[in-house]
């Protein structure tokens, strides 16, 4: 790190929303200590911070029953951040809350949606072993109706209508900024490939979560349209979660994973998030014309610097090298002019990279990559950090992430959202860390 | 009318759908005269029929409150069609039934909707005077929040959902072949600028309804974009609903129609009904994604054979002389893969025609006109008779425009809707005579 | 006409470019009486004129023998020109000067040509009794090579490339600011279909010029493509040149052109026009890369009021009531950026049109549908007046056309070429009632 | 090698055609050795072989003065290949023979072009010590009038005219069945990166050749297009012809061709050639409607396993790891429904390879990934062998890439051209191997 701080005074203005406590909203859909927050939303206010972000879980909204949706808590939480003069970027959450890295709160999708998974597993993404991963629905019953009546899609549009409804003043009156709608395992646009429950460890390259029924037959229909219906099985040969890719015939340099048949898989397992990306994000432009949407897409680093970049291929991500996965991700957000919500500029994951080297991890060539992708198609990029921070190193580093000096045409980020409002944020030494942090952010001279 | 008959036997198949009485479901939401409609739908069916029409009655199933959908009475006709064998074309009509030409049966929109007019009247088509038109909502709501929470597009696409949720069985089991999404007054794609009830008689040109303060607010916007903000209100010298074009300054030849300031505002009138169809079609084809959806457009012979087209101007297709309003329309709907039923077609109207010489009426031109636009821009024609008929040589007349002898590609319309289901049908010889119809549409040999 | 004269001071500047007599250059390629062309060049300067339209006829400049390009007499008279500060509108005329109305001057093409016309008659437009007409070639052989083993595309291309860089200089100087190129007879984008030569006398219908074997072929291609072989030849009953519309089943009011038939043959032949006009725009576009280019278009105004616009069909605009065909020809010309020269905004044939009332035609409301037909497509309009005029009064319709008071958008021609340089014009009185139009048409101020 | 040898009966016809020696037309534009020809004609037909390809060199034919072409030599080249029986791919050669790998023959490009290269060098591709290479004229002058009036496409554009005129009767009886464009050195579409004459040794990564005053300004234009003039020079850091990518600062993994400068650069200089492709192929088939043209690609495969591909991007490739340089050039050569000739199939390279392990090449990596580019724009592949190959060891190799086993979906090359016809290949063994080599690429059975 740079010994002598940059001075940020006068660069570009980047607002700062921040991430609020998991369990902000209780399982009675009550505010869990209205009042601390109300002192806390004021020092956020106070230190400058633009606004914070909620998760509305729809385990919480649309817990009792299909279409009925309690929105009460989320209300009272808007009035109070719209009186301490904070902004609100709202996330659509249709995934699990916990269960996760750094989750301590544990809030599942709906009960109703759960008992459905009890007769019907197969609406939950599946792995080699058949073992179902109930943090959020499959892509694969996007379009059919399973859902008591309903498919998955109209279940996310109907959720994302209601809430435009319930909360029609906080568009109104601008309080709400974006809508960041949730695409799939903790929000991200990708398969859940990394799933500690199954005792996935960093650096393992994951497994591919192609084998519910649904998308099976969808992979099936795709073979037999290429007039190859022997191709219609996921890859045999490529490892389990903790494998090394050159332990495997799929993902080792010169493997399978460039084959014919390889190529054929892999186009069909990645075309299927760009799909789901693109159905769901039509329905949230009809929902919310008018407002900012984002989607969020989350960085995998590791086993970048390989040829086929097996843990990007098994989240769903078609970057092996002489191909440019994210581009064509970047293509369909623009599509509908959403943003880019990217989370592992929170470069700080070094260390841990230097914990494995053999991982062959490379966080800055993957968001070097991915912002290129994202300015090729126009779209703008905002992004969060993906661990905790409270010193001024981190610091130092997300703002030179957020305004990179080298950058020629000065582009930035368009927000940064922090993580996460607690009470050690709220500790005074932090806190004043923090503010500090944010004045910088929006180019505001320090006097210190 | 040719003496001899032609023979239709082994000309291609055009399926036929009986449109039933109007009051077929009542005020409760039950079936009126469920036997004696099943052994009507047996004597349909025997006759070879092949299925009925439908109208699903905005103000009957979301009478009681906003989202509340009472289905059942339609599920119980539905399942009755089935038993007999009958497929199903079904109308989300979102008008008002009765108060129209030949209509004796009478069902105004939802009431809470009404309600909502007498504080905001704005909500209906209005004309010149201020008189409001309670038939249907205008197409100035589209996108605004004024019907308790939603836009109308909202209204229409929960409605559509309902729809498609509650009668998931007759969509997987192929009894519901087509949906008709209706998209003005009687359920056409057209301005209500004809209401018998402002003492409209034929062969009037009608007047322009865009006098609702968001469609004025719409015009504004249009007037002020183009730089010339006193363009922002509909022509003051167009005449009454009942002028002649020639008394008017506006659609006499040479008339303002064709000024700078006439090409303006007809170009935003027509557009405003492009896009309404545009817009409620995205939700239609979102809602019956993989089934048939066709929209009504109704043919305005009258004042044809004139150099402004008065009457089709002020119902909302810019179809002037050197300009073809129905080929935009056949884009939109092409674009959406939806088909085009016309209204028009019996030609029986030149009895009418006949009696109004100065009309300068053109009704086969019109159609031409229609036909050849649908066919240019690639999509299907249906077509349905505007008045009653029981008579040979009004079936002869269906019959040829049904499969034209001259057709040099053989195209033909790709379904009948006969109007209507009731007594004077099942008179013996009458339905003898339609029975015979039917056959020679169906392309089947007639001993007799 | 308005008594009181319209104060064109600070209106929008038009350049105003003044036609050459047709024998500027003589058969010798020699600038003809060079000194009182220079005088008259000094003379115009004066009087503010912005520069001369200069045809470059094909029958001079490539008379002795294929691909042997004569340019000297040319680069005298631009020398000239430039040295008198004037600009350059250079026309690419393919077409022979004289034998139509108002032409003294004869200019065939050229004899190589005439000579392979012996034996391959076909190479020109042809008529129903088989008379050929010499004005220009056929676009039946654009593709086919059988101009000493060139194509008429290739002869039309190698012309314009050579004359690009004999005039290397011009261009480079900015003395040539635009190339009119030469589409059809008199270098109008149009079939020859009223040949005085052929006995025509206005307002006569005109006849169909499709009958060279080449285009008779195309014809029968485009037939057999619609599973109609007996389509494959043109209408037997449209009558002769000097026939009226009604006078014919082809083009009276319900007529054929009208038909399954009908529509098809005109489609065709209106599509040889405009595929004609892209193809040498094309290449003129890679010949003249950076130099603005033009294609004219003659106002065919006479029977305009009658549904088949019969004499606009027979010069190959399919402009019937209920179709635009001049948008078809905009659009084409907006693709290669080309501008939109119309020659009959001289509305003084009024007088002319009066003398047939019966012609039904209409020059005013031809003249506003191109002029919309060419904004709508985003392209630039110029014209020049198609019958001589020296007095005040036509002076002033001119100036109206080119800068219509009553446009609210202040839309006006980007210029305006006046016909002829000659000694009626140098006449005192004439020349200084001249000076005065050009002072308007440039928005200057005129004590008088 | 695979021991037992696979047997292509039955597999899919490949047409072959066998190069021509390059002295075949001698300096007097005379077929040399016109009998030793016609025998060695006889025996290729005898063999079964399909064609030959030729080489029209512009040196040969344009010599004496710029349009002054000689055609008489390749015409009884022609007329002898078609009394053979045997068809013709053209070459259109504008480039110099001689000079390169296995050259014996060397005819350089017109002396009138080289004398102008006298006075204006910059006419010539240039490297950063200013040595011109005079095999070709620079992409630079494109659109430059310097050539003695004409710019270098319509230098391009006149001899392929004049070579269709010329040669219209071997056009018109299908004698003549592809035209290859050249397109650059040795006819390749790449830029002259590794000129042995510069002293270049395989595997050096090469130089960058933009250093012609005309690129240049192009570059300069691009760099204040992007706001950064200080952009406007190649990058100063690429190292020399034989240096290896991690001695530079440019290719190093992590080196400056990932920077923002380096992409600006990397993407200006790539866009040049496929803009000049571009070009050149649009007039090429005005030139040749009609006739299926080809442009040919040479396999650049040292230092395709590094992060940068060094080579590949000094050749004008822009393709670095996580981006596909070939993509971009297949969709070019789609738009012009031209097919892709690649070079390097002769995966015999792989000795060469064995004795430079360091080079880090993959010929078979770099011909998968252009394959499927080819394959995925739709365009079809041809090819032909680098080095001389007279074994059937080399020939099983071709026949396995022509016609590859494991291709699930049997896609194979278009066609194969056989590097070279000479007496060593009509020495008898060496015949007979290659005459049972092309009855096994027809798919024939062989006995033996």
């Amino acid at each position: 790190e740079s010994v002598r701080e940059r001075d940020f005074t006068g660069t570009p203005y980047i607002p700062i929303y921040v991430m609020l406590p998991l369990g902000t909203i209780d399982h009675n859909n009550k505010v869990a200590g209205y009042d601390d927050l109300k002192s806390k939303f004021k020092k956020l206010k106070d230190s400058g911070v633009d606004g914070v972000m909620v998760d509305c879980w729809w385990g919480l909204v649309e817990a009792k029953a299909p279409q009925h949706y309690e929105w009460s808590g989320y209300h009272t939480l808007f009035t109070l951040a719209r009186e301490c003069g904070l902004k609100l970027q709202v996330v659509m959450s249709f995934h699990q809350c916990g269960g996760n890295v750094g989750d301590d709160v544990f809030i599942p999708i709906p009960q109703w949606v759960l008992d459905i998974g009890k007769e019907n597993p197969d609406i939950f993404f599946t792995d080699k072993q058949g073992v179902r991963n109930p943090e959020c629905l499959s892509w694969g019953i996007d379009k059919v109706r399973v859902l008591r009546g309903r498919t998955a899609l109209e279940v996310y549009y109907d959720y994302m209508r209601s809430f435009r409804q319930e909360m029609n003043e906080f568009f109104l009156d601008g309080t709400i900024t974006e809508i960041e709608v949730g695409l799939g395992a903790c929000g991200e646009l990708r398969y859940p490939s990394y799933p500690e429950t199954r005792g996935w460890k960093y650096p393992g390259i994951g497994e591919f979560q192609c084998y519910d029924k649904y998308l099976l037959a969808d992979l099936q229909e795709a073979a037999e349209a290429r007039g190859h219906s022997h191709w219609a099985q996921p890859p045999d040969n490529a490892g389990e979660y903790n494998s090394r890719p050159q332990d495997t015939g799929f993902f080792r340099d010169g493997g399978d994973y460039d084959s014919y048949y390889g190529r054929f898989f892999l186009k069909w397992y990645s075309n299927v998030l760009i799909e789901h990306g693109d159905r769901v994000l039509t329905f949230a432009n009809l929902a919310f014309e008018g407002v900012k949407i984002a989607a969020k897409v989350s960085g995998i680093h590791w086993w970048y610097k390989t040829a086929s970049h097996a843990a990007e291929l098994a989240a769903g991500f078609y970057n092996p090298s002489n191909r440019d996965g994210y581009a064509a991700i970047a293509k369909m957000l623009a599509k509908h002019d959403a943003s880019f919500n990217f989370t592992c500029v929170e470069l700080r994951t070094l260390h841990q990279a230097k914990g494995y080297p053999q991982a062959l991890a490379d966080p800055e060539g993957l968001v070097w990559q991915v912002l290129n992708a994202a300015w090729d198609a126009g779209i703008s990029v905002a992004s969060e950090n993906a661990l905790g921070c409270f010193d001024r190193q981190g610091y130092n580093k997300i703002l030179e992430n957020a305004k990179p000096q080298r950058d020629p045409d000065g582009r930035h980020l368009i927000a940064f959202t922090y993580l996460r409002l607690n009470d050690d944020l709220m500790q005074e030494h932090n806190f004043k860390e923090f503010s500090r942090f944010v004045k910088r952010l929006h180019g505001e001279s320090i006097e210190n």
